[in-house]
This record gives C-alpha cells, sequence and structure tokens, in this order.
C-alpha cells in the first residue's frame, strides 16, 4: 500500500472517478485514471509553456476551444505519449473512441493526459482494452484510486477538497494532483485535476483557473525544468445550484480565492514529494518596485543551486541568498536589502547581521519548513515562490535511473 | 604540493610576477599575488553583473574610467572582502597605499581582486605587512605561483601562454585563472588576469577583451550561479615593438582570435575542475535563425540540472535534451531538431532515432569529452556553451562546508 496525502472519502456532486491498473506500470500498479462528469460540465485549462509538447496537449488545448461541454477525463501514467510522431494523436484518438463508446458520450467531450517515459510509442491497446473494466470502477468516492493512478516517481498520492457557502448553497471543490520533479528517463510532469459543483460560465472558469494557477503551480519550482506535458484541468458541473459566478462580482472573487486555497494545497504537495527533498522552502519577497521584480528575485533564489544545497546542508547561507538576488537581473540596491530565516535576520545594511552565525540559527535550520523573507524596503510589491532544498537523493534519483 | 595545470615558466616580455602566503588562509597556503608591469602598461577588465559587488570591482571600474596607466594587480585569496560594508572600500585603500609605497608607484596604478568567504572583513593588516616580501619575490617566471596564490577551492592552479608573429615581432599573451563553481560559504569567483607584450590602445584593448570574454568567460557554467566578485582583466605592456594594433585591422582579428585561444584555455580549465565534475561538456547549438536563439537554448541545455544528472549517470537523455531545448523561450520546431551526443544521432523528426538507446551509444558515454550538437535547421546562427556534470559530489562540497 503507497502512503497517501489525500483528503479521504470526499466527493464533488456530479463527478465519479476511478483509478485502476491497465499493465503500462510493472507490478500491477495503478497506471489509469478517470475522472466522469455525469452531465455536461464546463472546463478550462492551462498548459506547459515548452515548445516541446505531447499529442495530449494539444488534444486538450484544441477540444476546450471547439467543445462547449465536456463528460470526462482519462489520464494513464507510465507513459507520457511524447515525442512520438504521428502516431501519438492516433493513440489519443483510438483512448477517446473506446471511452466515448462506453460512457455513451463524444470523443469531443473527453480530455486526456499522460505522464511517464517519453519516446516510446503509447501502449493504447491496453488502455483501451481496461475502459470497461475502468469505467466499472467509478464511484463518487473514488478520488483516492484515481490520484495514485497518476503518480509516477511521486512517493504519496496527492489530492484535496473543500467546501464553501454561497448564500444557501455548498460548493464544493475537488481535485488531484502529481509530479515530484522532472525524471527518468525523461519528465515526471506537473498535472493537477479539479472538479467543482459551481455553476460559472467557461470564460469566468478559465480566468478563475488562471488566476489561482498564478499563484500556485506557477509558484513552484523543484529543478526548474518544465515538462513536455504539464497541465491543469478544471470541469465545473454546474450542480451546486447556486446562481452563476459573474466575472470580477465579490463572489467570483470568493470563488477564486477558494480555488487558489485547493491548488495551493495541491501545489504545496508536490513540492513536498520533491524528488530528494528534505525541506519545504518559501521565498518571500517584499518591497519590490515592481511585481515582475518581486517574482524573479523569488524565482532566482529558489532555483539557485547552491541555494539549495545550503538548504540541505542546514547552512543560514546568507551570501549565497544575497548573491541570488544580485544576478536576479532586476535593479536591486544592496545596502537596502534586508534577509530573514525563519524570522531570524541574516543581513542588513549590506553586511551579515550580527546574529548570523549564531548556534540558535543553526538550529532554526534544522526545521523541516524554512521561509525565506527579502525586503527590498524599494516598493510596495511581493510575491512568494515555493520550492524544495536539493540533496544527495535529487542527483540519485536523476543520475541513477538509466534507458 | 598542488597538482597544477599551468604552462610551465613561461613569461610576458615587460612583467614579473609572485604568488606567496600572508596567512589569510590556513596552513602557510599561498593566498596573495601581484603581477608587476616594469612600466606603464594600459589596461582593460569586464566585470560580474552581479548587483551585488565587492568593493574591489568597484575600485578596478573606477580606475580604469580614470586612469591612463596601470602598474600592478594585486589579489589575495581565503577573502572575497564583499559584503563588508564602508570598511571595504578603506581596506582596498590600506593595501594599494602601502604597494604603491613599496613599488614606488601611485595608488591609481594599482588594480584590486579578492575572492573566497564573504561578509567578514578583509584582513588588510596581514596584506600590508607581506607586500615587502611579495615585492622582493616578483620574477618574470613567478606565474605558477600567482596563479596558485589565486586559488579557492579549485584543485589545480591554472595558466596559459601563446606566442604568434605579427611580422617580425613576436607578440606573447600570458594570463591565469581560477573558480570552480560558488563554494563556502558563499562564492568562489571566476577571476582571470592576463599580460600581453602587445602595443594597443586602451580602448581597442578593452574592445579585444570583450569579444574574447563573450566566446569564453561569458560561456562557461558549473551551476549557474554568478558572484559578487567576477573579473577578468588585461594589461598590455607594449614590449612587443610592434606598430600598435589598429582596431577593425586584420591585425586586431587575430590579435583577438590569440587572445580568444587563451581565455578559452583558461575558461575550459575553470570548467574541468568545476565542483565534482566527472565530464567536461560542450553544448552546440546550430542553425538557429537568430545569434540569441542559439545562446539562450545553449544556456538552457547546460544549466538544466537533468540534463547534467544524466550525463553524471552516463544516461543519453535525448528527452531531458529537447525538454530543455523546449522551455528555452524561444521559437523552436521541435519536429525539426537534430540532437546528437559524440556524434551519435539521438533524435530527428520528433522521435527518437533508432539508435538512440543502444549500447554502443552508452559506451560513448563513458567518454569523459560530451558534445552535445543541437542543430535546429532553422537559420544560420550558431553558439556553444561549455558547463559539466553534475554529481554527488558538487551537492557534497556545498552542501557539506558549513559555517
Amino acid at each position: 500500500m503507497k502512503k497517501t496525502n489525500v483528503s479521504r472519502g470526499f466527493r464533488v456532486p456530479g463527478f465519479t472517478t476511478a483509478g485502476i491498473s491497465c499493465g503500462i506500470k510493472a507490478d500491477k500498479q495503478k497506471d489509469l485514471a478517470l475522472i466522469f462528469s455525469e452531465g455536461p460540465a464546463i472546463a478550462a485549462g492551462v498548459f506547459t509553456t515548452n515548445k516541446v509538447v505531447s499529442p495530449t496537449v494539444t488534444w486538450c488545448r484544441n477540444k476546450l476551444k471547439s467543445s462547449k461541454t465536456f463528460r470526462a477525463i482519462v489520464v494513464n501514467s507510465g507513459n507520457a505519449n511524447a515525442c512520438t510522431g504521428p502516431r501519438g494523436m492516433e493513440d489519443c484518438k483510438s483512448v477517446a473512441a473506446r471511452l466515448s463508446q462506453e460512457l455513451e458520450i463524444t470523443p469531443k467531450e473527453i480530455l486526456i493526459a499522460s505522464t511517464g517515459i517519453i519516446g516510446v510509442p503509447l501502449p493504447s491497446g491496453k488502455i483501451v482494452k481496461a475502459i470497461p473494466t475502468l469505467s466499472k470502477e467509478l464511484s463518487a468516492t473514488g478520488w483516492t484510486h484515481s490520484a495514485e493512478a497518476i503518480m509516477t516517481t511521486d512517493l504519496v498520492a496527492k489530492s484535496k477538497s473543500l467546501s464553501y457557502k454561497m448564500g444557501k448553497h455548498k460548493i464544493t471543490l475537488g481535485g488531484i494532483s502529481k509530479g515530484s520533479g522532472m525524471i527518468h528517463p525523461n519528465m515526471a510532469t506537473m498535472l493537477a485535476f479539479i472538479a467543482t459543483d459551481a455553476a460559472i460560465d467557461t470564460k469566468t472558469l478559465h480566468r478563475a483557473l488562471k488566476e489561482a494557477n498564478e499563484k500556485t503551480f506557477n509558484r513552484i519550482t523543484v529543478d526548474g525544468d518544465s515538462s513536455t506535458n504539464d497541465m491543469a484541468l478544471i470541469f465545473a458541473s454546474g450542480k451546486a445550484g447556486n446562481k452563476t459566478i459573474p466575472a470580477g462580482s465579490p463572489a467570483y472573487r470568493t470563488f477564486v480565492g477558494k480555488l487558489t486555497d485547493l491548488c495551493l494545497d495541491l501545489a504545496h504537495k508536490i513540492v513536498l514529494d520533491g524528488e530528494g527533498a528534505t525541506k519545504f522552502v518559501t521565498i518571500r519577497v517584499q518591497g519590490a518596485k515592481l511585481k515582475t521584480h518581486a517574482h524573479r528575485i523569488a524565482q532566482s533564489v529558489a532555483t539557485s543551486s547552491l541555494v539549495k544545497t545550503a538548504l540541505f546542508g542546514q547552512d543560514p547561507n546568507w551570501g549565497r541568498i544575497i548573491a541570488a538576488v544580485g544576478y536576479a537581473g532586476v535593479p536591486v540596491n544592496p545596502d537596502k536589502v534586508e534577509i530573514l530565516l525563519n524570522g531570524s535576520l541574516l543581513f542588513k545594511n549590506g553586511v551579515p547581521a550580527s546574529g548570523a552565525s549564531q548556534p540558535a540559527l543553526r538550529k532554526k535550520m534544522k526545521s523541516k519548513n524554512i521561509v525565506i523573507a527579502i525586503e527590498l524596503n524599494s516598493g510596495r510589491y511581493s510575491d512568494k515562490v515555493y520550492t524544495c532544498d536539493l540533496s544527495y537523493d535529487y542527483v540519485r534519483i536523476n543520475a541513477e535511473y538509466t534507458t
């Protein structure tokens, strides 16, 4: 039995889900997931910015443009169906055709995702053969299974749900995610699938997902690499019975807030499960003149191999942090910068703070949660990026798996 | 006795040099170097783009602007004199004052560099006290000693010289470099100091250094981090007696070519000595529509932790390479891309090449020299970046050294 990091037994009205083994992965590990909407749902997605993409990304982008409603998301792990040539899209079509037949829906109502090895043709025959079983396994509380079926080198399955009141209506959001770095032989892929019973229109749902994504999945980094298959999809069934959430309204702000909470939880679980990670690290940049400055500096610190190895070594290394601030490519006055680590001042007025090497500070470094706060004292903008440390195990996992 | 990677016993007419121990480093390791020009020389420099800089960088930038001729470069290792507040510049002044007295030159004719620990005041008293000995040790063949005295975690001392004929005049270039990643507690610094007897004017010398730097020191990456102290300086004594090299002339092109050869050798020695490196890796991108595209793609592949750990694991992982090409942030048509590793085709027409996982290829991966060639088939521009692999030892060196 795998470890799980799931909200057990949750339901999202209007949706059923399943996760089974279809034989792509060895040892009967779960490798095929289905999320099914009992009625027509609307959907939105955000995708990798990589120029090299899986046909599943192309499939979803096209369907989200051309179809109005959706009924199913089918996801396999163990094979990313990327760099597979024209055959890749044919395999998507085979899977969608069989699934549409089984579920009595149309292929254009189906979204597809894959994660795992790249450059190897998708064994779509195995998926096609397993579809009847997959369909039979659908259940309102099946999220534990679908969360497990989308794992690759993830050590724990990841899911989360939450509800809130909108007037007299209860709105529920639930989702699953996977991804723990990019792995053998190529990339692990960040995937997230979210379902909600909120009534909302497609354009507004897309805007909400983009907003939430910007603060969550777009603010995590394990190793700075980004995959050919990354995507986050959201389905909305409207079953909550609320009045359609209008864009820009207070109800919209609340919905985005809740969606952001959900995505942040799923994103944090990905970082916590980062390859070889021993620490969860928040880089918070404040007092920037522009939002982009705050983001670039946070990203620069979060992706510095030197900062990340220092954190693994439990070394409060302000020097590597201020250096990464300095090379972020945005204007910085080092004399104004303050650096705090879990609340302890490390650097101020261009020099290390007096307590910067105290034994007490070294003790703080043993914490699993590290917050590096960087105050620029140059404006009112801030940003946050989440990452993990860089350990021997990261190198082991990524060097020792060979083709 | 340390290992050396030096051209032994070379001379550059007009220059003497020395390297001694002044007590900043433990165990009487050499930590103070001097390069002296017997007469007034012209000089040029290129510096880190980090916004956080050592006062030595500020000192050199200012002097190169305000002084016409130079006589000395003094360099200490073991302390970077960075993040030391206003005291940092005072320490530069103390060192320059004592050195000017000893050598009977003026402080404005002196350039200063430091490398080592940051955030700790420079023990300038030790340097000042050692200056008479340093000056006595000056010799035309002292490059072995000065190369050793600028090392930090470098495993080998690095130097190189070469000569060529310009008409009946022999022109000599010689230099030393250091830097093997960024290290405890903060940064190692890339430093290079070059001397030539060529007759050339300051503006042209600066242009030549910038051109050579762009193809050499600016094209190497160990871990993507850049320091507060990086610099390359060149002195020209004019002792070769050649007619002053005019900018843009064939003689200038030859000089730049030779200077580039010298800098490339010194830059390669830095990568070869990269922290934990087991391989020297050349990323060559060809067929780009723009020069910047070729550079960004090469840089993206060269800094990918996944590519670098795969190389350490001797895995011909074309998937991580094509993914890094895809997220370089420039337009790419993956179907046109070809990837070759030490001459073997790995990837073409959007799919792995048939030989991509042959045992023969795995054997090639055992080579210490890896060339990854990426043909974009989209234009006529190319670029090269040099890097090393990412090993357990990189993590060990950077995690286990603690304050």
